[in-house]
């Protein structure tokens, strides 16, 4: 009944992991972020599961921690045996304080700060994808010995997405393209740097994608600038990293991506490639991180007004909003919701899901249908486990929910509330 | 030379309030808000002074916080005799802890929660600003003796504005529209209920306005709608907040509006009202929150890499972001920008300013004019005193920046830098 699969309905309320999410109202309050440890996990598998299938020279998968960051996620991920994604000194403390093996890290940015690069190198870091010439420079500067690296390129693709998301077309802040010369020459140059480990080559085309066909175009452009690299320079890379941007299905009409078939395609790209330009198979490597959380999460409100503007539209007002989850207010999102204790009920009222901020612009989700419901209700939106907590805020000073992780039928607390202490804490 | 008078040039240096931007980046890092406290108390007196020339009948001036809310700025706007509109318990808390004096807040917001509610009357609260039905029978529930409100009206304006901050149309998620006739019952309902005190109305139309009709408009429907309630009830309004939504130039194209233009014409157009029914003069109320801080404060960044893609445009790319500036992420908002060490250079050298997120939308400012520049350095966004730190996330997990405030010539920290372990302290 439900596009995610760790939800289902139970005397008519909705259970996540098999937990009554009112009981989880009940005893957490609410706003709450509530995610299943075991989708977590599941969705970690059908990638590594995928490239021992599929990548014949072997690979690796990254969680791409930007999507959600805090201490617990780290552990799962390195439990399932995948690497990381890291985007910043903050998300790399997060892992090192979670005992993440951070050979396994990738710090990734567009604009790494000296600090950044300071701080990855102190702390081992596994490899740095380097995005541009200042960077290069900075990292050969601090580094002591070889630094591993891949280089950021921009394939040029312009992948079917929402504007902010999109970032492999050469018109990007992101890396370097190729279709300008710029890529070959930040090649030669990283080759020609004395403490550079030039590994490989990354690319990511973008977010939130949902067909194939960007994937094989990315697989193909960057085997052959491998090709070219290796022609103009004698180096072969050894390291392909394709990046993530698999998309999910967050309501019923968005018609999902296989990520087996992701992976599968985009080795068998990189395979015929290969052979074709006499290259050896790289190892390669995929980073989702929407993909792995999103539809593991769920977010719990409580339910003020029920407005009904005659002639107009409803208003139901939840006790959160874009502090929580700033999707709608950023890219127009779409999400499903559902009226806890009356799951089973017909989605008969139409309605705008707004949040609590004193800004016009803080909906959750406009004119969807939900159950009938009114003042006291809990409200469940779906596949909120993704670009939720790592995106909140605290607009209009509201403390972020606590994140609670259901593992074998049981919460635990991963994240707590924000206190009102905690609010002013750095106010002097 | 700048559209913002807390700023001029000093030995070709970017100077605010009389201290040079390189010395307080070297000082205190990067990024970091800087704020003129004078430029704030000057903006507080425009207001104050206004409200005593034109209320016949007094008045008062409430920042609207959620602009900027912090220990300090309350303080401040205590002793330039403001009041302050607040949105959530978080701002109250923050309020209550810079000992500012919470009769002289209104508590507004969508969806205050039960305890909102609670703890707003625990605390002496001065005035509730109602939203709706079911708000209005919890605090009639909560309070013990007779709590003072005010009824949010939607006084049906469409005013020209960013569609995600425009509030005042009838269909609006806030307050109770009068064309709809369901203004009128929320009145007499309010009127009936033992434990509630309907002070007077209030409307706020939207934000960031830069024209004078919608608030003579507003004005003008808001007196004709107390003439009617005292028709039909019999029951005299003796209180009218007019709200906020005074626009500010954050580019030398906007054509400004004049503050103490717009508080004499609603003044104006409530007394010849007041006049034209028999009516007292409501004691008014107006609440400036952007046009309060926006131009009192400016962000400090240093340049990372700039990037010249063949062909396209130039990417040059700070330490910061839409986490500390999400406002052209959400709006596609304008900014000027400076190059802190060259402000007394032509800007020849057009750019998009990109953030540090790993997300394509992370951008400052699109295709604008600086200064030459290179890595290192320090590039300074003008007017981002509103909105900027009030809506920081740690996207990316990356600390939100300390605001130091100039007085007299000096820095203070108001605020502190967040550290790595405020990032986590809350993580299991």
């Amino acid at each position: 009944m439900f596009i995610n699969e760790c939800l289902n309905i139970k005397n008519g309320h909705l259970n996540i992991g098999g937990v009554d999410t009112l009981d989880l109202a009940a005893e957490f309050g609410t706003p709450i972020y509530v995610m299943d440890e075991q989708t977590i996990r599941k969705n970690c598998r059908v990638y590594t599961e995928a490239v021992k299938k599929y990548a014949p020279n072997s690979g690796m998968v990254l969680f791409a921690s930007k999507a959600l960051s805090f201490k617990g996620i780290y552990k799962i991920v390195a439990e399932e045996n995948l690497g990381s994604d890291i985007v910043s000194s903050g998300e790399l403390y997060t892992a090192i304080s979670a005992g993440f093996p951070i050979e396994r890290a990738y710090f990734h940015g567009n604009n790494k700060t000296y600090s950044d690069i300071k701080f990855g190198i102190d702390n081992k870091i596994g490899c740095f994808v380097v995005d541009n010439m200042e960077e290069l420079d900075a990292i050969n500067q601090i580094a002591a010995k070889k630094q591993k690296i891949l280089l950021r390129i921009t394939p040029g693709i312009d992948a079917h997405t929402h504007k902010a998301v999109r970032t492999g077309n050469v018109d990007s802040k992101f890396g370097t393209p190729i279709a300008t010369g710029q890529a070959i020459e930040i090649a030669k140059y990283a080759l020609s740097l004395p403490n550079i480990e030039l590994a490989g080559l990354h690319c990511h085309i973008g977010s939130q994608i949902l067909e194939y066909e960007p994937f094989i175009l990315a697989a193909d452009i960057m085997t052959r600038f491998i090709a070219e690299i290796k022609k103009i320079t004698g180096y072969e890379i050894r390291e392909l990293n394709l990046g993530g941007g698999y998309g999910v299905r967050y309501i019923e009409e968005h018609i999902g991506i296989d990520f087996d078939t992701c992976i599968k395609i985009m080795c068998d790209t990189v395979v015929k490639n290969c052979k074709e330009n006499d290259l050896q198979i790289p190892y390669l490597i995929f980073e989702p991180g929407r993909s792995i959380v999103a539809n593991a999460g769920i977010t719990l409100y409580t339910i003020g007004s029920v407005k009904e503007i005659t002639g107009f539209k409803n208003y139901v007002s939840v006790d959160g909003g874009m502090p929580d989850n700033p999707r709608y207010a950023l890219y127009g999102s779409v999400y499903e919701a559902e009226v806890c204790g009356r799951a089973d009920e017909p989605k008969n009222f139409e309605c705008t899901l707004a949040g609590r901020c004193c800004e016009s612009g803080d909906f959750i989700a406009e004119n969807i249908k939900v159950q009938s419901c009114r003042c006291g209700d809990i409200l469940a939106v779906l596949t909120t486990g993704a670009y939720n907590y790592s995106m909140a805020s605290n607009y209009n000073r509201i403390p972020r929910p606590p994140i609670i992780m259901i593992k074998d039928g049981k919460p635990y607390i991963a994240v707590e509330r924000e206190s009102f202490e905690d609010l002013i804490k750095n106010d002097k």
